[in-house]
């Protein structure tokens, strides 16, 4: 029997994604928004991928479309990633992992003998959250995170509320959650998807291994002083929330650079607000992420201290609320060795990196060794019509990822 | 004769004010908003208290209501404020100077004989421009500024015209450049106000003498890196367009303090403006301030300076509008002399500082020696319920006030 990875056509996933593009996307970017026609449209299109090999196909309590190909053994390895997209999205956010993932389906399943576990192509339904406002929906359902009560009622921007419009695609929210039988002999799960981040490709690489999902601390510090005329007031008498929350910013970014890790401050909001009146109250959103929960939370209260000497010296007040949280979700070790290994060979880097972006792999991780594998991105954008990987990136990404699961699951297998 | 000055009476003065409160006031603040029903129920108590006087009342084509007495030649000094005020205003805001003028009216007209020269007391009408977003429309007729075109289709919140609503109260747009003839025979314009600043309080003080009215750059800054994923994107990677505005905005407020000035960023608007994202472009409004035309020049120049090179420094551009611009103002040097002898007279104090926001006298400056005083402001809060000024201190200006009047009724009649 050949190798399976040398039997991996990554021109075959290439073309599968040019035809989900020419369904669903074109010069205006994806139009993949879960639960629309276009999402339905790039399912058939799986759909018929699958109906061509001999494999189980079937859509799971939460709506996630599975395509599972019997082993030697009941010991399974899950592939995937989301066909689903933002409106006016990239062509290759999620559909590179799907399709990168189907090709690893359909070598094996073309391979003549059932490949040595059970290997399941997994299509998570609204990873990008894009339409309710809740990214994850699918995997979350599988690994026990989704709670029908806190989302039955989000209603997206024509006023159709979640619990309905999943229904009307066979989801039945209070047993979406029944999803989770099918982590019943999960031994690993893989993911490929593109960075969107420029990490990779200002170092000139083509791929990197993931070592897991990044915690987050997402916050509002509002800042109070006092709102005053803008031409009465000389400059020693004010108590300027808006500059208070400048130096608050600017240091933020010296917290992240310090302890390697990233922080935003994506929008500042100033009461009242006109160009006439010194800002009495200035709120900064701000988001900050790293690997390591024990420097996240450092990062936190470095921030803190920062805005509270900062307001102190401006003759402010500064108070934080949580806006969301979560844990770092580190990935497999032995699996990241496999996938480091992987691409070492096929692009001769075994560069390593968080991803900041979450990803149903996250989910995953919860419960199953996970990794994942990251293409480039042209120019590190992602979530837009520009959204790009040279082809050649693309091709090796994909060798790459079928490496991993081939090496993956003669691991499960042996195990 | 008795000297005038020593016939004043604050109290009277204080009286009117208790009852134009009562009258348009109370708990909520003051809601002489022009052009209103309690507008005119205001002009209506000024109009009772001027019909006691031996004086000529009339209203001009622009509204303004005159009071005049008669002196021993047609030269004339005019005193007077505004009695309409921004929605839940404070009591002091415009009626000090109003029931100040009047209190010096009343004054000479119950003094026995003519005044040396001729005495005018005026309300001009809305100051404030707190319906239709256009402040000084009495006072900029009378001087020539008023354009009818620019101001014409403002509409208030409500959707009426300015056309319409000030038609309703007498006015035609058209002929309100006519009231200009109320220039003629001016030699003097004396006006009373509280500071609406912190500036005389705060160094224990209790009138000043204004030295003219800011000059004004109104600008809106752009800043345009570039919008990039949050989680996704290293910090040395990003061209973050809003810690660039930070940089900037606190620059101006070192320019500011370099030159003595004012500067104020009343607002931040960041796009994409969500947590997630790295802003992409940033505007900020500046709004620069000082005595000096030169040196309100050089403060902007400092500032496009600054905002290029953090601009670049960042990896982003910055493009400047200006949203609107006045030159600084200054009063006449021998009213200030006057002025400050009296303010000295009155309170051992002869500070002098210049206004920060706009007054009809500035635009009367432009054609007659002017002067403004000005009483303490507690807390510098003004536009508010919570404007205030104790009563020693509102007193001890009026006295100044009237002391200013009578010495340049003197120095007119003398020239």
């Amino acid at each position: 029997m050949p190798q399976t990875e040398t039997l991996i056509d990554p021109a075959r996933a290439l073309a599968d994604l040019d035809a989900l593009r020419d369904l669903t996307g074109g010069p205006d970017g994806s139009r993949r928004l879960c639960w629309t026609d276009d999402w339905t449209a790039a399912r058939g299109l799986l759909r018929d991928r699958l109906a061509e090999l001999p494999v189980t196909v079937d859509t799971d309590e939460a709506g996630n479309l599975w395509g599972r190909l019997a082993g030697r053994t009941e010991r399974t390895v899950v592939v995937g990633s989301h066909v689903d997209s933002v409106p006016a999205g990239g062509w290759l956010d999620g559909a590179l992992g799907v399709m990168g993932a189907l090709e690893v389906l359909r070598t094996l399943a073309t391979a003549g003998t059932p490949p040595a576990c059970t290997v399941s192509f997994v299509d998570w339904a609204d990873e990008e959250g894009a339409r309710f406002g809740r990214s994850l929906f699918g995997s979350s359902a599988v690994s026990g995170t989704l709670e029908p009560d806190l989302v039955r009622d989000l209603r997206d921007a024509g006023g159709e509320r979640l619990e309905d419009v999943v229904r009307a695609h066979g989801v039945e929210l209070d047993r979406a959650g029944e999803a989770s039988t099918r982590l019943r002999d999960v031994a690993a799960y893989l993911e490929l998807h593109i960075e969107q981040g420029p990490v990779l490709e200002s170092e000139g690489l083509v791929v990197g291994t993931v070592l897991g999902t990044v915690g987050v601390e997402r916050h509002r510090a509002t800042f109070e002083g006092q709102a005053a005329h803008a031409g009465s007031t000389p400059i020693r008498h004010r108590r300027d929330s808006f500059l208070a929350a400048a130096r608050c910013a600017l240091e933020l970014r010296e917290i992240a650079l310090r302890h390697d890790g990233v922080c935003t401050v994506g929008r500042a909001d100033c009461t009242p607000g006109v160009v006439t009146a010194i800002p009495g109250r200035t709120e900064i959103l701000i988001d900050q992420r790293h690997l390591d929960s024990g420097t996240l939370a450092l990062m936190l209260s470095d921030a803190k201290d920062a805005a509270t000497r900062f307001a102190a010296e401006e003759g402010c007040t500064v108070e934080w609320e949580r806006l969301w949280a979560i844990e770092p979700i580190p990935f497999d070790a032995d699996l990241i060795e496999i996938a480091r290994a992987a691409c070492r060979e096929v692009t001769r880097s075994d560069r390593a990196l968080p991803s900041g972006p979450l990803h149903d792999a996250a989910e995953m991780a919860r419960h199953v060794p996970t990794v994942m594998l990251f293409s480039s991105s042209t120019g590190g954008l992602s979530h837009c019509k520009e959204e790009d990987t040279p082809v050649e990136h693309l091709e090796a990404a994909i060798r790459a990822f079928g490496l991993t699961a081939t090496r993956t699951i003669d691991r499960v297998a042996r195990a």
